[in-house]
């Protein structure tokens, strides 16, 4: 039983998302459709491209992930299809997956081919007309390079790098979690395990450092590495980003005593 | 392996959805869920019935749909299945299911037969204790019509048709949905292609024709025919809403120039 | 196919639901998930512990229950799986599972065993790294004894049970669900049927009592059980908690008369 993801700035009060699920259920029903959240902010495809950076890896190979954060559908954007990371994703070429260009072997095919497509095509809908049918005739083990011809020049995000200088990584903050978590840009393999000797400072402010949650003092912020390895900053029993006045963008910066050294290394 | 599809005004937070689909997977586990949407506005029959009119042809034949939009649970109100457009719907008796009844070939049947119910049924949660064992037995087979007898008289709804003449289709919003675009009673069948000679005015404004969101100028409205082929009326990063002070409800008309003929057929 | 529930705090905006499914699917994919709901208040164990005794009964024998309402994870708290009432339950040891203690048979084993959990394990997301790797685990098939030593002592939740007296039973407000009833600790096994000799009075103020909510008059509150056997107070077509200005924790007394007698048990 093959698994498609839906990832999508929809929401799931409107009837888009169960409409995408009708059309593949109508192609193949020997699959397992998982949602992995609908409620990107809309049309914010770093945020889309950053949730699938963050879930995917957690699936088993060949899942599909259809991303849908389109505002350009209708329009001259192409519709792509990109093998990756040994899983397959389905969506519009603006930048959703960039994370996944970073291996070496990506291979990307647009969507062309009328028969992986619903017969009417709207000019709103690419989700449900294009990418739902194109994600089921993959589940059904259709190659990739059948969907249409090879893409070499996919949309790649302004991806947001922290900058790695000698003794200090400068990051921000690119997510604020349900637990309103700051979740920033500084990955753990830039800055290597916390401890002594490592400060970090979040709207200019010097934030402790914690092992997890149930370490921090009620009120009081601490920084650790999260569940994917990223930097975050949490206060407990309260809002770090109310604490902090930190949201989106908020500047993070970490800092190593001379007995540390920044690894310079980071990946996508 | 089945579908079945769940419509309601339950929410996701309170256990109630979970406890159908516990009863469903206690009577059949070969069966595909999928939820349309559990945010109808509570006891919002009309917004229940709009939703599985988008949703339901998306759907493959025989799909299983119910729908819990159910004020009047406990009172003399029936309880339906009914067998209409290769699909069957399963809920309450008060106008969920009219958009269905525009197939000649509808059937529909009351669900008394106390060997397809829980054996408890409470006055509250017809959903858990009669609709959703009634969808779990469908989904193994079971004929609608062992379920009950023949209803000829279901509730149907004042369904928000426009009015058409000459030269003129007058409707209204009927949703706004998730992007701030405002959906309308109007469809594409009843004015034809958008283009000139077609004028259409929101709340007594005039707003210009266009063929996809990313044609639209920032800021200002356009309205074009959306992918249910209803006219839709939106703005670019903005809300359509707010910008044309418009909601559910706010009158929408279409008027055609002379060159232009208005098509008489509406469907429902 | 095997059935796991998921029940958490973690809303439905972030990844981390999905990436608990895509390791259960990485595991098996025979396997039914079903969301019960992610919207507990955040770290509100005792919320998850009631949304699983309304919920669990439903399901099928055998159903593995997953729930993460974790304020403790990383620290030194236990990781548990529970078998009682037929079901197997599987997250922290911080009182979630109380309602399944009162099941004379209930064991319960710690997540000890390295060969059923994420090779590496975060301090911040069991439910990722622990939890879900063992309901697939026992989805496949392997029994709880396996997954580590017995635990005799699970914390258990100071349970909020009704004080019941001669004539009288107090309890209080648990839970607002989605259309403002206030859903009560008082069961009905512990007052019998609503009738004459029976008045109930919630935050002071006397409830008439209905047998559905269409029985409502428009605007006034009413007294019911509902679909979990748990007293209810609704008001039709407006807010019970802001007409009575209740919420969780307001005080609910149900009051019989000489010739009606309060059953004195009561269960968890």
């Amino acid at each position: 039983m093959a698994v498609i993801t839906l990832t999508t700035d929809f929401g799931t009060r409107d009837t888009y998302v169960a409409e995408m699920k009708g059309v593949i259920l109508s192609i193949t029903r020997d699959v397992h459709l998982v949602d992995i959240t609908h409620e990107i902010a809309p049309q914010d495809v770093l945020e889309g491209a950053l949730t699938l950076q963050a879930a995917s890896p957690r699936f088993p190979a060949s899942t599909i992930h259809v991303a849908v954060v389109d505002p350009g559908v209708g329009t001259a954007r192409r519709a792509l299809a990109v093998a990756a990371a040994d899983q397959l994703f389905v969506g519009p070429d603006n930048g959703l997956f960039t994370p996944f260009l970073g291996d070496r072997r990506w291979r990307a095919f647009e969507l062309v081919a009328p028969e992986f497509r619903e017969r009417a095509v709207s000019h709103t809908f690419h989700g449900r007309d294009i990418f739902a049918p194109a994600a089921a005739h993959l589940a059904r083990g259709i190659e990739p390079a059948r969907l249409g011809p090879a893409v070499t020049d996919p949309v790649r995000l302004d991806w947001p790098e922290p900058r790695v200088s000698e003794g200090r990584v400068a990051g921000a903050v690119l997510h604020v979690d349900r637990f309103v978590n700051l979740v920033t840009s500084i990955r753990a393999e830039a800055v290597g395990p916390l401890g002594p000797g490592v400060a970090v400072r979040v709207a200019g402010k010097s934030v402790p450092l914690v092992r997890t949650y149930g370490d921090l003092r009620p009120g009081n912020p601490g920084a650790l590495f999260g569940s994917t390895d990223r930097l975050e900053i949490a206060v407990n029993a309260g809002s770090a980003a109310r604490a902090l006045r930190a949201g989106r963008g908020t500047p993070v910066v970490v800092s190593l005593t001379s007995s540390r050294r920044t690894k310079t290394r980071t990946r996508r």
